[in-house]
């Protein structure tokens, strides 16, 4: 039969994820893929995992197998409180906090709190392809703002908002990955995170701060979150995730704000999905309690620090000299740009055919009416050192033979 | 700050849930509590659920730690073909079927996938609560129709069909919950499944079952899904739920529907959550390989069936005569009518409050423009037998005390 008279808007408007399309595409093992943002599977916690795995069955199993509430389950989120107080410096009270499958559960409730259709929002250019798409969801009129080395400009985002202003369109929120950025790996300066702050007062908007990679830092100091400059004012939501800094299969974060936001957050999702799974709950809570994580999170920054630094001596090694990138301190992705005759969409293809290396097309993280052609992502958690080596390598003929 | 300016009409729509609600409300131990629809934790699985929780980080940690694909880990999909195999007789291609976070993430979905703001959907009058807020969310303008001892009725189901066309309004889909309906415990026949089936393609709408207790079946035979009945036709889509069979704290079960608008449910849940945790997925995907469901299945039915037994002989001993109730094969709860001068919301207070007694009214289960004030839900799988007799002698003094 035919559904077109039926679907919605939410349907026929989003398109499918660039990347989760092409993981399925190269899923073959002949091809080196930077594509994904997968963390590396050899540092997952294996044993403690188990341990706290018998620990919630032998006594939590009533609460953990049984339907939980809502807000998330006690144990768990007074285990994250405790870690934001020791990590971000930052108090929260229980109801600022609302357990969410994962950051990406946690962006698609906050489209759907804020925006209507044809709503606008504002978000760096390019931005992390998981947002646009909750956005897209939502129906959202996205504006994109100037970024430089140092992730969005308070310049270009103070442009946008005057746009909008002029157009008698109110940013529904300012939507920023400040650390380590998907997908460029920028790092917002402290200072920039003050003046953007204080745009977002100055236009009575908000700021959604998604911070997956925030722990995974290899050098340098880290700015304060926006949350912690906010300062309890109640003008910044931030979305944690432990899919970086624990384990992505177990689908869990959190959402921290102003505690009339999160009761909103908690009602859409008794709609949603009741909760979030109460046993994975227990087992972060006691993988938290036990004490691993921060031996965890050493464990990962010492390993993509060294993939990170082999990575960037390749990129010097093979690449020709028109090719420049971004030199992140922390996370899980650099940028590369190559020059402007380019299609890096179109070189996928010759990439992935002919030299079996893959990665994403930047276009991807741009929105639509702000798309750069010429530059792409690399990720360099996922790949062996071997892999980072010959995957460079391969790259490096793709984008010689496409500047011919 | 002042939040209204930004929020949108989903969030300024719906309302939280009245049974999630009240059941913190009601958490205290000495409230007996009829209100919540909790499986028997006594039953849940516990050794079994160690054994493969153990053989997973044993042999697929990998794969369970990482990210998973949207659509649903390979091997409990295999699975769960096999299941609706088995269980339903309906064969069925992996691209029919998503695994999503539980009936609530499919119900949340569906109406995405189909509903704009305004848009009609018709139900069963009253129906599931869950539903009610996931149509809410997405703005849909919900008509209830009659509905019987035996469920929604063809004569109500197609005076509302008739109506919406009436006024140019297209019926995005039929909500039913065919066996031992939430909450009146109701089956649907098989000659009016029929009926009903017939009228969505005389009025070219699609029909969303929602089955989740459809194994809890205590007598009698079941009659088919109307997944079965639909015949490969593309006209149904069908949510199921392991809350109910196996536990619900794992927030797992499975779509099953045309496989186009299963693509574009995948492509939805890409932006609500990624996917689902691929560890939950591999543990149940182990469960159902091991072949414990049914052993388990046979062990809920024979405990509900003896709570039901129980439950309906303390009505018959404790209610007055002007009380009505449904004898329901199978499920997890009962529906009681008492004189129409009593509000059962308002009674509710005093239940809890002077008899610490508590129960869901009926009024919240019941499109707006449908609702009805003197039903209330009990639910039979959540308490020992001593706290049904106890409780149901409490709600019994209530209701007289009100009649007076």
């Amino acid at each position: 039969m035919n559904y077109n008279h039926l679907y919605s808007k939410t349907a026929t408007g989003i398109k499918a994820s660039a990347i989760r399309e092409l993981l399925k595409i190269i899923a073959r093992p002949e091809i080196i893929s930077f594509a994904g943002g997968l963390p590396d599977p050899n540092l997952f916690p294996r044993q403690e995992i188990s341990r706290i795995l018998q620990e919630v069955m032998k006594n939590h199993s009533t609460e953990a197998l049984q339907y939980g509430t809502t807000e998330g389950q006690k144990s768990l989120k007074e285990a994250v409180l405790a870690l934001v107080q020791e990590y971000e410096g930052v108090t929260l009270q229980p109801e600022n906090l609302l357990m969410v499958s994962a950051s990406q559960q946690g962006l698609d409730m906050c489209s759907r709190i804020f925006l209507n259709r044809g709503d606008a929002i504002i978000t760096a250019s390019p931005t992390y392809l998981g947002g646009l798409q909750a956005f897209e969801a939502a129906g959202a009129d996205v504006y994109g703002a100037d970024s430089d080395e140092f992730g969005l400009t308070a310049e270009g985002l103070e442009k946008c908002l005057k746009d909008l202003q002029s157009v008698g369109k109110p940013c529904k929120f300012i939507y920023v990955v400040p650390d380590f950025q998907n997908p460029t790996g920028t790092t917002i300066p402290q200072e920039r995170r003050i003046q953007i702050l204080e745009l977002a007062e100055k236009y009575d908007t908000l700021i959604l701060e998604d911070s997956p990679y925030r722990q995974v830092r290899f050098e340098g100091t880290a700015p304060d979150t926006f949350l912690k400059l906010d300062n309890g004012k109640g003008r910044v939501i931030t979305l944690f995730t432990f899919s970086k800094v624990f384990v992505p299969g177990f689908r869990l974060g959190y959402i921290a704000g102003p505690a009339e936001v999160i009761r909103h957050c908690v009602i859409l999702k008794q709609a949603m999905d009741l909760c979030t799974s109460p046993f994975l709950q227990l087992a972060a809570a006691a993988y938290l309690k036990g004490g691993y994580l921060s031996e965890h999170i050493q464990n990962i920054v010492a390993m993509y620090r060294k993939k990170r630094d082999f990575m960037l001596e390749m990129l010097e090694k093979y690449m020709p000299k028109e090719v420049k990138w971004t030199r992140p301190e922390g996370g899980l992705f650099l940028w590369l740009t190559v020059p402007e005759k380019i299609d890096t969409q179109k070189m996928l293809k010759i990439a992935v055919e002919e030299q079996q290396v893959a990665y994403v097309a930047g276009v991807d993280f741009y929105p639509p009416r702000n798309a750069r052609r010429n530059d792409l992502r690399l990720n360099f958690s996922y790949s062996s050192f071997e892999q980072i080596e010959e995957g460079i390598k391969r790259l490096a003929s793709t984008i010689k033979k496409c500047m011919k």
